[in-house]
């Protein structure tokens, strides 16, 4: 008889030294990021956002597909889709960033989808206000969450599940974020691997809460205790601690790495010269407001030129600077800081997870004459 | 001084017991192949198609871009896009594998990126047929090789390169798979990481002759002896070896692992009772003529239902199987033969390089009452 605590283990750490396992490796071909001189485009294109699949994409088309939305609420909903198109749009530019990027970086390594930096995209979502189908659907006093129930299922630590993840009401009914009922990316039927025909885009927040494939909201009374909200997505130093939960995405600059790459070791190489330096700023807490650039691993920082939002609060900022390269090899860094103060440690933010990790980039360069 | 013998090291083999480095991690979070549930699809939908980059994804745009042809002609051409467009199209549906594909499998692992299975797509490839453009450029007597330079720029094992690979001037100019200079990828324009605004499309044959993001095409009266010609891509047992080139694709299917899986270990859970396995078979030699599925690890085979190509010689077919599932665990395979009698082996078909191996896939599945 096969047992799930046989197939499906418990959370762990890497030991010292132990290089990416079947199962990282597993999740890393199915699962993709950004390749980071595609932090070039302000809108990413199809096919380079960063995906995260907990389970297999379900196989969904258009026709047959239903959003219920019941539970502590008067008049509870059932939608198909050209209903839910029949309703007032809107569109929203966000850059979305998985919980676990950079874990692959940390040490010791939460063993999971192993990211270095690249989990990140930006796209234009089109759908109908959450809070306008809660509105219609009239949620009662005393609500406290709302339980979003994709259509994916799979096993996560010896638990089998549907996934799901809640909000709390007030956020859920709220415009700060405007949440949305997502059914275009960049103006076409949402991909497969985003979602189809269906998601949640919850603008600010890391991935997680993003539920893809979505197929229920249930108005809940209590607070939803389900494995991604209480067990997973949690910020914890020790495994048996409750753990704050990850929620907001923390300030983060990626660059585009400079010149030109060996195919296996991916070491840069720049001629000696002007190189611009470019690549995105955002924060889920407050607009980025500044960027510095480091090309001595760190040790002196100097102002980034940030470009103008065009009212994209939710989109990453595209930043530049000129570097002169010389003969040798430079430690390059940029690091964001948000209108809150909030900025990015130089020193890595450890947590059991590997979640909501800001860490500064560091991006080695050797500048030849060859 | 930085050397390139520093940062560009030589091809290796993993020790026993390896994991999988830093190096090979990072090509694996940049480059993605298809999650294998999306083997659903004819056409793979945008963005679950495989991709494989060797160096950067260039930035280009349409409008500045040119290609030249050049060499051992008699007139040499200068083609912009709209000039490219201004030629009959041709488009055809093409599967495309990364000759490394399964190389991650391999005992011993050749270090390079890590493929489990998964690095395969079809695409509808729309362009100019390659020998209409040879033949108004007017081949000379004594040609021998037609050479291909992308724009990618990068090194290899200790060599500064543009991405170049060259084909027989009698593949070039055959129909014998009719070679497209290709534009469009499903109806649109190409994605960047799919070759934008032109990448050359060899029906039948790995990933790595299908040069991307083109720019010269070079008639040569020598043999090509470039890096990716002459270096990387032959199959060796020894170091020192010539080697025969890769070419054409081996005989493969693949099948959508039934069930549901564990998030982290990705084992397989279905329920007892029926369940329709289904997939896809290709090769590159010869239409597939027959899959055969095994459920007990390769020692019995029946016949799988194959589905017709509708005329589409270049792309994968659809089977499917129906197999009673009772509680256990079973290991399921499916082998392609082909009209030529290729068929997949059961023990690796090992090569320096990890190169056109086509060990069959095995799924293990858990049947569980639960």
């Amino acid at each position: 008889m096969v047992r799930f605590e046989d197939i499906s283990t418990p959370a762990r750490l890497a030991e010292p030294g132990e290089g990416i396992g079947r199962d990282e490796l597993s999740l890393a071909t199915r699962n993709h990021g950004l390749p980071l001189e595609a932090l070039r485009y302000d809108l990413t294109p199809p096919g380079l956002h960063y995906v995260l699949t907990h389970y297999d994409i379900p196989y969904a088309e258009d026709g047959d597909w239903e959003l219920t939305l019941g539970g502590h609420v008067e008049r509870p909903l059932r939608l198909d889709m050209d209903e839910l198109r029949s309703y007032a749009a809107v569109t929203t530019r966000v850059t979305m960033e998985c919980a676990g990027n950079g874990r692959a970086l940390l040490s010791p390594r939460p063993v999971s989808q192993p990211w270095l930096v690249e989990a990140v995209g930006t796209a234009d979502w089109t759908g109908v206000p959450l809070r306008a189908l809660l509105a219609e659907a009239g949620v009662r006093d005393g609500a406290v969450d709302a339980v979003f129930t994709g259509a994916d299922h799979g096993i996560e630590r010896g638990v089998e599940q549907d996934y799901q993840r809640a909000l709390p009401i007030e956020t859920a009914t709220g415009d700060a974020p405007e949440i949305l009922v997502a059914y275009a990316m960049n103006g076409a039927p949402l991909p497969p691997q985003h979602g189809r025909p269906l998601r949640l885009v919850v603008p600010g927040w890391y991935g997680m809460a993003h539920v893809k494939w979505l197929r229920d909201i249930t108005v809940a009374a209590e607070s939803f205790t389900g494995f991604q909200q209480a067990t997973a997505y949690r910020l914890r130093q020790e495994p048996d601690e409750p753990g704050e939960p990850v929620a907001r995405i923390a300030p983060r600059a990626l660059m585009v790495p400079p010149g030109f790459p060996d195919f296996m070791s991916r070491a840069r190489v720049v001629r000696p010269g002007d190189h611009t330096l470019e690549g995105r700023a955002w924060s889920g807490h407050a607009p980025v407001t500044a960027v510095d650039v480091s090309t001595d691993d760190g040790h002196t920082w100097n102002p980034a030129a940030l470009e103008a939002s065009d009212d994209h609060r939710w989109a990453w900022r595209r930043w530049h600077f000129t570097w002169t390269a010389a003969i040798g090899t430079r430690v390059l860094c940029a690091r964001a800081t948000d209108a809150e103060g909030r900025t990015q440690p130089l020193e890595q933010p450890w947590n059991r997870g590997g979640f909501a990790n800001n860490l500064v980039q560091r991006v080695p360069v050797h500048c030849t004459g060859l």
